[in-house]
């Protein structure tokens, strides 16, 4: 907390991010002065200026947290991000890595050397080691590798051989352990012998000789507790404990529900191998839902706002081409009924609204349905029943609007007959839309894959191909 | 934690739950059996049998933590969800209402007397019961309020003032606050006369005799350091403190960018009135994503599963009404254009693929600037370099799959002219859709609204409307 000036609100932050511009803008100044005038880069005042810009900005950046640096270098363009990043003092760059998003951080440290990136790497422990290796040369790596104890060495393969959505990937292995049968007197004068505590410490791990997890004694039962009382008599069970194989999102839920601090991770022998702290949780919460959203709207990933076009391109590339075939497909639909709309041109103009308004509901649908299922609400008994609601919401929902727009294609084209082909394919689309948006959730969900992913293209490819057959199709057989 | 049973992962929640569920199945088997037989309900052995069932069940709910109650009752339809109510402990109540969603929270208030909600709430802390208030009944409130000392109805009035969003409504009012200049020694001893303290105590708050906020003493600092030091020499100057009517946002990003467990909130003068916890700012940024989530489909809050029907085509009117209007005026924009489809019916088939990839690439856009607004990375002189790169992300995208579904029309039409229409308007919506996919979201930060509400139905209506003008337009223009 130290490091960090001033308030934390967030306009303090954007409040950095302006004084770290103003410095760089009055820092281009000086240099496009030296190079309108075609001045020696070397002229001894000019280049004091410069100095001083310099090493006022270089003061602001010592002042600041490492995740408020991370945040100025991602609002940065890239040539000023790297000139910043030039000037942030070396021991800090492995943190700052840490916290830049992954974007970004490709831009930092392809800019930086081999040796730059080993001295940056060996400020981190372990854990975060394997948080930034995949990003890291295979070079670097074996560098810091050398450099690292036989411990943190076991420890740094161990956390690389987590896959990404598991605790073991949140896991550090900073943990304070005490044994069972001291008294807190003792235990009080052997945190005394800590420089430090780890951060998030809340609790001691209470392990026996050989690391099997007996139980966690809370900080806070520490303190209010008569020091002469032994560490067994009260220390909590510790019945709270993840395993490294946990999915990250169970870590995430017993956080959120049982409002933990940090918890003790143990291997299938109950051996205490590591914790898992609420910091990593929040990140981890935070980093999914980004995702999330981020997928929602077919992006791979974080795009760098200032990265150049073509990774762009490519980012939202195959989203497109996805929905290019489906749009292909509908497009066809129609072709199959181009004589009917031949005869009947305003078929042409109503046919979109079915589908899009089928599209809609098809989709709110699946939300629903894909959150009851992360909530594990739902089971095979409640499968009938959110069949049952949905197709009850479609039904109304399609009545209702059906018969709305129905009025409205009679109203504009005097047509009774085609008022009610169109109130018959909105509900009919909406029921469609209704069984489809439980369906495809419940599908993949039984299927033992995420019932989120995808969810939206396939009910939107449904319902636009399903409006245009069932609206083309009723109007031919009715109207035609 | 002693209130957790075994271990903390999802799937234990789903074991308790089938648990209960076997338990109820059991009870209601023989419930159906007494009704059936025609036996008098206070049959010795059946009511024996049921009152065993019930015991069970009973034992099951006490061994669970309140959130796991809450998630079961979530998961229950209303019948069964009523019924464990009932057995759950009275003392309990406050806490679990707590926890459930809103919906289901409503069908379980709705189930109680004034007198048990009364008996539930004064079980709370005055910043719980501000966080259920406004879904009591006003005598309920007013009964509980006369049972509160002075200092806890000073508090309860002000949380209830903060609005939703603020960090005054995160707050509460449990600090454990020492003197600058007692000793670590007494500090210690005067921990000691607490039976507990506080969750998520990390820190102290050293304050003056006025209640200012001098800085903040954290337990690791505490734990570590010699005893016969003061605390003003080892405490943190404790500039990192939130005031009640900042935004909760901006506390959110705090404890995610600092990692914080706990933190002070003062008021304009630095006296201290509350902290904010990690736990609050979890349910925060969970409840808030999920809102985001919701919203994007038109959901205007998360729906009980097992609610009535109607509930649900409530919450889902709003967004359809309006989808419904922006179809109306795209089918308008094709109704303009009847003749030329009369001419060249392919225009029909076509046109929905041009509107279609619009409203994804120009989705694409707006969460990439949503998402750089969030983050801070906008200011006035980026707003030229997204547009200038956005633009071109959209002309590398409608070349390329404009010219492929050139081809197609080519191939399917056999006419070149059409081919070059498509990809034409395909590139032109694309620029069109970048373009407002940019100044949507910018035009509502510069006027201090959220850039990402009704963003998504706005693109879509701009790209569909646009997408048969730009398309049916040209070809009028050149083909029919």
């Amino acid at each position: 907390m130290a490091e960090i000036e001033e308030n934390h609100s967030r306009e303090d932050v954007r409040q950095h991010l302006r004084e770290v511009q103003a410095l760089l803008s009055r820092h281009r100044l000086v240099e496009g002065l030296v190079h309108r005038q075609a001045m020696p880069r070397h002229d001894l005042v000019e280049n004091l200026v410069h100095k001083q810009h310099e090493a006022a900005l270089r003061g602001k950046l010592d002042s600041l947290h490492a995740a408020d640096i991370a945040y100025i270098l991602e609002a940065l363009p890239v040539e000023d991000r790297l000139f910043v990043w030039d000037l942030v003092k070396a021991e800090r760059d492995g943190e700052i890595l840490l916290e830049v998003s992954d974007a970004v951080r490709e831009t930092l440290i392809e800019a930086m050397d081999s040796s730059e990136l080993v001295a940056a790497a060996e400020q981190l422990d372990a854990d975060e080691l394997a948080d930034l290796a995949p990003d890291l040369p295979q070079e670097v790596i074996d560098g810091v590798f050398k450099t690292l104890s036989v411990e943190e060495r076991e420890q740094l393969r161990a956390a690389m051989s987590y896959p990404e959505d598991s605790v073991g990937a949140l896991m550090d292995f900073e943990m304070v352990t005490v044994r069972e049968d001291v008294t807190l007197e003792v235990v009080l004068r052997y945190l005394r012998r800590f420089e430090e505590l780890p951060d998030h410490t809340d609790q001691l791990f209470v392990v026996d000789r050989a690391e099997h997890l007996k139980g966690v004694l809370p900080l806070n039962r520490l303190l209010v507790t008569d020091p002469e009382t032994e560490v067994g008599a009260v220390m909590d069970p510790g019945r709270a404990t993840l395993q490294p194989h946990h999915e990250a999102q169970a870590a995430a839920s017993a956080f959120e529900r049982y409002d933990l601090v940090s918890t003790p991770v143990v291997d299938d022998d109950n051996r205490l191998i590591g914790r898992v702290t609420v910091d990593a949780v929040v990140d981890f919460i935070r980093s999914r839902s980004e995702e999330e959203r981020l997928s929602q709207a077919g992006l791979k990933e974080e795009e760098d706002i200032f990265a150049p076009m073509w990774d762009s391109v490519r980012n939202r590339w195959s989203w497109l081409a996805i929905n290019l075939v489906t749009a292909f497909i509908a497009s066809r639909v129609i072709g199959a009924f181009e004589s009917s709309i031949e005869k009947l041109v305003a078929l042409a103009a109503l046919m979109p609204i079915v589908a899009g308004i089928g599209g809609n509901s098809g989709n709110q649908t699946i939300i629903m349905i894909v959150r009851a299922i992360a909530l594990g609400q739902v089971d095979p008994r409640s499968a009938r029943k959110l069949y049952r609601k949905e197709l009850g919401v479609a039904l109304i929902n399609g009545l209702m609007w059906g018969g709305l727009l129905g009025l409205i294609a009679w109203w504009l084209y005097r047509s009774i007959p085609l008022g009610l082909v169109m109130t018959a394919a909105m509900t009919l689309n909406l029921l469609l839309a209704a069984t489809v948006g439980v369906t495809i959730p419940l599908y993949r969900f039984r299927h033992g894959r995420d019932p989120a992913v995808g969810s939206s293209v396939m009910i939107t490819a449904v319902t636009d191909s399903g409006g245009f057959l069932i609206f083309l199709g009723l109007a031919t057989l009715f109207l035609v």
